[in-house]
């Protein structure tokens, strides 16, 4: 089969996010700090990331839905690796209990009907709304609860943690301590990437980050604390030089002069390239600049390679789309989301390769 | 482990997908028509959507990369089925020949490098660049290429096709009726779905469609002539009843009233909701419209089912994102962008679910 020189790749540098786990784990109050490995490990590849956070330390782990924990428990078995932790933070449903328990996993129970059908079967952890009205009991509510052996943890999530001055991250602090006057003895957390950096207020006994392990920016308006974990890049599949002024790509939205050298490289919206960065992104040759040309297409890119010298335009150039030079919350921008969701929307076709984990 | 009535589900009606191909085969001046099922059958999966396009009478296939093609063989031959043809648009790289060969597949060559590498070994269809400026030798190139008994087949790919007026249609009609003067006795596809909408004389020997197979319209200014072929659902994780005026989501970019119910459903962004959507699409219970409340997170949606009667809001219902009410260009423009870009991205948590085949 193709080699991965000439796929689309996702490098992941695994020095780099122990890196990153190392410095979210030292900012706080306990020395406890969990991982958010969620939707494949936001797209980064959780068989790769997961047991590379582990070896960095953390024990603890968070998913999305039972189906995430119990790949994530094969991929820890596979190495041999006993985590202490591993939630649900979509909880559990009727019908649902047996896997649970057989793999050892622990729900997030966010309302009565879980609660009633969990609490006497095994561990779990209780979450709270506290103000981003999406999953959890209400205030009300969680005063009826009764604290049993079972309970591991109490949490909650902050709406708007990445604005460090949002007067909401203070009412739900407030109302979070609240809660935890009703359960005095039971672990609590509160604090995502973000989270972290609105201070030790914050933290309780466990933080949990997710995007910031992944080099993403835990706050909009500063400059980020975390490094770059990612190389995107993908092979060119043919060099064109304009034989004439010329269109390019779909709906020809596109004009290059006589003489422009394009490169049509194999990455597009399937991959999870924003179809809504056409004509208005750039690419990367090592540190050059090169603007995309035209519509993104499902399967291709288009760039101008004109500045780059004749004799990098080899059949083994690739074009970086993320990296170093630039990081994906500036693609993100570019294409008016969060770098979250550029990260999850890298395809099934983009191979992804981790950096030697004994270079940490 | 969870069954499907309780995941995120993409329902594919196979019945509407053969009556998509055969209207599409039923505009050819010769009832050949191929199928473009690259990408994962355009998101849809294409271990099922294969299979049902070979029964409905389809023999030739057309993926973008090699190991697309390898699959696609593989998932044919665990059916018993022998196309005629799998075509691979991006070409073969050196190093790939005998993988092409040994799996029976068929490349796009597109460039002098490929051609020499290629022709002398098997079959292989040549591309030309009548107006895209992506793929595919150039007018004054293709003049020096001498064809020979390994070739199939001639094609180009039209840039505006679901524009029917734009006159760049025209323009590389005349263009690529230019290169089959030199290749007299080749066969000659130029159709793509809109393409096949522009009229016989876009037809030649081949229609190759792709998106609308799949339901998506094949012009941007008439009516869609394709049926709906998907259902997009997710089950509710929990209902909550505002007890005072409150906000919702990230950023708490939305507040609702005292008593407003909400859903929250087990979709995101991460399984290709697209974040545009923020604040401004809808889902469907039944054939009642239901407003999105706040941000797309990257695993849930939140809905405003206040309308919905209390009886239906039981935690066995599903919210419909994409479906005959709410077909996939819809939900596309909203997002500012194409149902092509919708399909492909929806994600691997989604589990795919083929309505019966003896049906049709």
């Amino acid at each position: 089969m193709a080699n991965v020189q000439n796929s689309p790749t996702l490098e992941v540098d695994l020095n780099a996010l122990t890196h990153n786990y190392k410095l979210l784990r030292s900012k706080s109050r306990k020395n406890n700090c969990a991982a958010v490995v969620k939707a494949n490990a936001y797209g980064l590849g959780v068989a790769g990331v997961a047991p590379a956070l582990y070896e960095s330390g953390c024990r603890t782990f968070f998913v999305a839905t039972l189906e995430e924990a119990v790949e994530l428990k094969k991929i820890f078995a596979a190495h041999r690796m006993k985590p202490e932790a591993v939630y649900v933070f979509h909880g559990v449903r009727k019908g649902q209990k047996n896997d649970f328990l057989a793999h050892d996993i622990i729900p997030v129970i966010n309302d009565y009907g879980q609660f009633r059908y969990w609490h006497n079967s095994g561990p779990y952890a209780l979450h709270v709304d506290t103000g981003m009205s999406r999953l959890g009991f209400n205030m009300e509510e969680i005063k009826d609860i009764e604290p049993t052996a079972n309970l591991q943890l109490v949490l909650s999530h902050l709406a708007c943690a990445n604005e460090k001055n949002n007067p909401k991250n203070k009412e739900q602090l407030s109302l979070f301590k609240k809660v935890l006057a009703h359960f005095p003895r039971t672990p609590a957390s509160l604090a995502n990437s973000s989270g972290i950096f609105l201070g030790k207020d914050y933290h309780f006994d466990l933080l949990r980050p997710g995007c910031s392990l992944y080099g993403i920016s835990p706050n909009t308006s500063l400059p980020n604390p975390m490094k770059n974990i990612v190389n995107l890049s993908a092979p060119v599949l043919q060099y064109r030089t304009a034989e004439k002024r010329q269109t390019v790509g779909y709906g020809a939205s596109a004009t290059v002069r006589k003489g422009t050298v394009l490169a049509t490289v194999e990455l597009g919206y399937a991959d999870g390239f924003l179809r809504l960065l056409s004509n208005k992104a750039h690419g990367y040759v090592g540190d050059m600049r090169v603007p995309l040309i035209g519509r993104v297409s499902m399967d291709m890119l288009i760039f101008d390679v004109s500045e780059v010298p004749a004799r990098l335009r080899t059949p083994d150039m690739r074009i970086t789309l993320i990296g170093r030079q630039q990081p994906v919350d500036i693609l993100a921008k570019a294409a008016r989301t969060i770098g979250y969701e550029v990260f999850t929307r890298i395809g099934a076709r983009v191979k992804r390769v981790y950096s030697e984990k004994n270079q940490a």
